[in-house]
């Protein structure tokens, strides 16, 4: 099994003013998937410019002040829905169209978090779909959460692909972001910036402050919920889904440039 | 709690080659529950010419007669589930847009079938969300079958409110249609056919045969769901959508032409 996270920068124009697919990534991802070969694969995609600016804009997850506060944000959690549903209709349409079995799985209407973290879901529908040969597409999206002062909460993609990883134990984990990994440096500053090829829980990483690696911008949440995954033995690897072919040769096995996030279980370290 | 089905036929046009909504009854009807008056309201519409056509090409839900069947249905099942999503996505914009609160919780992501019947789902989310106010909209859905011969089934939006409101036992269950209700003869046919304002359990009604009360077309499976409900004492109304104001003064609890299919509670019947 392999759970491929595909970011939000990559299949959506994150800059753009209104919610905007990238067509031509989406369309060449998707070809990519199809013709490359793998046991089980489970997709999880980000929001992007469908979901962030509108959960921002509405402040979902945020302390609830009053009456009128919950009914804007209840409306924006109607729109923020909205919204991801629309591309992950498009996500799982160009997949379909290019010869994957995609089937979608709303988060919303199976995971509830606790303080902004899932907090059990039952899975099982999801071993279905697989052992059947489906791909299923899950989300990043906005779901109830139990804590009272904030009542929703924003599920990311990232956040999700953790909990995947954990509770399927699935052979790898693969993020397909806009960058080709972890830097020493922020290579936008540094021209010395090197790509790191391998990231253990073990280094000393002190992510927010990335005194040695660079985990600014999106990086540090992805970090912070892989180096999890890696404490429990489960190996992630960062890619740059922008370079063409690379996720049909990582999806093969094939060796490509990028940051593995290697596992060291817990028990085992000193 | 009311659980209103908007009926495929209302929403969709049928006879369309292609799925297509009915964009004018949508925004009514999305118009006339936002001006209503409910405690919590639970939607579920039908999937017409974004799902029949599909699931019936593909015979999803027959026997799966080899591997090549299989891949067929599988394809079909993805196509079918990608449809009724856009038509929901629809529904949940209409409404709104309207000022409705609605969130969608897609069946297939956490209900699953065992020869054609729901075989137990976790509604506890809809509850969530119903305390919180918003109005969970369901649909008509493709999902995975517990049966190995067939896999794959049709969730018809007709089992989906039976289900729902046997296990949240709301006070009223409202069918939108595209007719008045169940007639003593086929009108159509007959010119002195009365529509009939109760039907009882009890009524030795023949479904199939309609020897004693009309249930050709897709009454027939609608009122077999609501017999059923009947029998555990649940009420159920079958009313015309295409009647202006009609969805809105039934919410509101105003007397409106239809059927009513009365409880009799088991225990109660001689």
């Amino acid at each position: 099994m392999i759970i491929l996270k595909l970011g939000g920068s990559v299949i959506t124009r994150k800059e753009a003013e209104k919610p905007t697919i990238n067509p031509e990534n989406l369309a060449r991802i998707a070809r990519e998937i199809s013709l490359s070969s793998y046991q089980q694969l489970i997709i999880v995609h980000g929001a992007g410019s469908f979901g962030h600016p509108f959960a921002r804009k509405y402040g979902i997850g945020d302390k609830i002040s009053d009456l009128k506060d919950l009914q804007h944000k209840m409306q924006g959690f109607s729109i923020t829905q909205e919204h991801v549903r629309q591309l992950n209709l498009k996500v799982t349409e160009y997949l379909r169209k290019n010869g994957v079995n995609a089937v979608s799985l709303q988060p919303s209407s199976f995971i509830k978090t606790e303080n902004k973290r899932i907090k059990g879901a039952d899975l099982s529908i999801i071993k279905n779909y697989l052992d059947l040969n489906f791909t299923p597409v899950l989300y990043g999206d906005v779901v109830l959460d139990s804590d009272d002062s904030i009542k929703m909460a924003v599920l990311s993609g990232d956040q999700l692909i953790q909990y995947l990883a954990l509770n399927l134990k699935p052979e790898r984990v693969i993020l397909a972001t806009d960058v080709d990994g972890i830097y020493d440096k922020d290579p936008k500053k540094h021209k010395d910036a090197h790509l790191l090829e391998v990231v253990s829980s073990k280094d000393p990483l002190q992510i927010g402050e990335a005194e040695t690696v660079d985990v600014t911008g999106g990086m540090g949440g992805k970090v912070f919920e892989l180096l999890q995954l890696a404490d429990e033995g489960i190996e992630s690897e960062i890619i740059n889904a922008n370079r063409i072919d690379i996720i049909k040769n990582v999806l093969n096995g094939d060796k490509v440039k990028g940051t593995r996030i290697k596992g060291i279980k817990k028990e085992l370290r000193k």
